[in-house]
């Protein structure tokens, strides 16, 4: 089958690669719908060193169940299904308490390990606890928001979650990407009255208004925190989703939180501390978050994905086969496209 | 009157001073029955740039109502009070949120504007919001304990409440000073059934034992994130109270909280980052903290206190009168004296 392999920086190609098979009895292979570059695949196509061997990229998918092990029992051949980010057993400890991020005999999709899903075809470990099968298939127009809840719908509303979004109280999203755009998505629908947009691209601004975004601010560093606490009656906000990952965001992020608030990040970290030790401490601000556990919002999130209530696959402003896969990244990367899907 | 002045690092003196008086009509004149040395007046004892005016030092005293402004209305002369660490009006919205350490008219006690409470007498501002005050007065087992309510009992409740600490399940507490202790009991209080102290002093360790610790580690680092794991079946703790401040210990903190698990630090922060922005991101572990409330604890710790189910006096291991300030601040810094109440 054609895949999508990084090789290292920059260096995407699309190859002919053995197709998935079953290896492990709680296996199963999924034939990809749909798949999409994600903003945290933009880090290894920023930093990757070569690797000989490249690493089959996607870690978002829906598709259709090809075949099964012989101890998957809930999923079956020609389910449609969602395929969270992480895999994960559904019996362990951690998936009990609806943190399957941190499953014991867990993993994630696009790493060196275990392929991904910009691809026709990939394996899921571990698939009656995995995927999430759908009644039914869907059209178009469902796809991309079903394709959400494979990872940034289900990242914004862990944001959302672990920042602590209260009806009626003030929420700030710091990063205007696909993720961030969920997280006001997620913040909204959670209640929240003022939700500030922290960003500077004007298509995604838009979009961001048109999620529910009511107050958008373009400055950044101390000129942000100042604007955002010119909003909020000089408090800063009760809530903030860091949605980057850079120790600036999250300086940021806790700058413009008010005493007592919460940040919660799901930008992946791309340093090793996390600044503002004292005013997160002398404000009592919390901060929480990590790999969303998808898996255990589907449920949660995908009624009002049926329903038309929110529509996160509206983060798609791009599709392409996977021959354009390449561009796509390159897209993603110089902020052209706010992201892409892949019809493989 | 007299009272504690520290100049700089390791000068602490003691001195007559003006007697305190009303200065706002919202203000009280308490006499002080006890004061204490607290762990976090070790920080200036250690690093206190020489100061020409000096500054009167402590902010936990319980005491006798000298003299009230004529606007106070709820505190009486001759009531026997509790003096929080921080002074609050009691009416902002943070008050009301019961964060009275971020109220908008708030602040410190024993800092270089509001003299401290190692003295024969204190002025306190906002006195309706700050002061609790007592129906009766105390014998003197129980005043020891009282005391601890305007600081460290509440601060330990404070890491306990942050951390998330929940009947049945883990904790450690790193640190095993006052608050520490204090920490030890809050757990134990709030259900914790395995309570972890990481300490190596034999006197506090033995009463973290008695106060319901069930596991020591002694270790430092690495080493003793290991040895949690060991005692954990290798999860690690569901809830961390961080009681030192230094970097070592959030990173120990973090190294050892179980996945989805919760740091609550009230050590002062010595340093401007918090570590370990990785593994805290990975395992969705939350750090949260702060001065603590503990004007909102007392209502709530208070009933144990009288009732003797808990006797967070008991980290008090010596008595000194204020000439003695200096040599129980030396004693608690070479770690001779776990705390040192001061009867003026």
């Amino acid at each position: 089958m054609r895949a999508t392999v990084m090789y290292s920086a920059g260096d995407v190609q699309i190859e002919n690669v053995p197709d998935p098979q079953i290896i492990e009895p709680t296996d199963a292979v999924i034939r990809v719908s749909r798949a999409c570059v994600c903003g945290s695949d933009l880090w290894p196509y920023q930093k990757m060193e070569r690797s000989e061997t490249g690493r089959v990229m996607g870690h978002e998918a829906i598709g259709v169940v090809e075949d099964v092990g012989a101890e998957v029992r809930r999923i079956k051949r020609g389910d449609f299904v969602i395929m969270p980010f992480a895999f994960s057993d559904g019996t362990c400890v951690f998936c009990h308490d609806g943190l399957q991020t941190s499953c014991i005999h867990g993993g994630f999709f696009g790493t060196t390990e275990v392929a991904g899903a910009q691809a026709e075809a990939v394996r899921i470990p571990l698939a009656d606890g995995t995927l999430f099968a759908l009644g039914t298939h869907a059209d178009d127009i469902l796809l991309a928001s079903l394709l959400t809840l494979s990872d940034v719908m289900g990242t914004g509303h862990h944001a959302a979650i672990m920042a602590k979004v209260t009806p009626g109280k003030s929420a700030a999203v710091v990063g205007d990407g696909a993720v961030g755009l969920c997280g006001v998505i997620a913040a909204k629908r959670l209640g929240a009255e003022q939700i500030i947009i922290l960003g500077r691209h004007a298509d995604r601004i838009a979009l961001a208004k048109d999620f529910g975004a009511t107050d958008v601010v373009s400055e950044r560093g101390d000129a942000a925190i100042e604007r955002v606490h010119e909003l909020t009656g000089g408090f800063g906000v009760h809530s903030v989703l860091e949605c980057v990952g850079l120790e600036q965001a999250i300086d940021t992020a806790i700058g413009i939180a008010r005493p007592g608030g919460a940040v919660g990040r799901v930008g992946v970290p791309q340093e090793q501390t996390i600044p503002g030790s004292e005013p997160a401490f002398y404000n009592n601000v919390t901060v929480g978050g990590g790999p969303a556990p998808v898996r255990a919002y589907i449920e949660d999130l995908l009624p009002d994905v049926l329903e038309g209530k929110i529509e996160p696959g509206r983060v798609f402003d791009r599709t392409v086969d996977l021959d354009g896969v390449p561009d796509g990244y390159r897209a993603m990367n110089d902020r052209k496209a706010i992201k892409v899907m892949v019809n493989p």
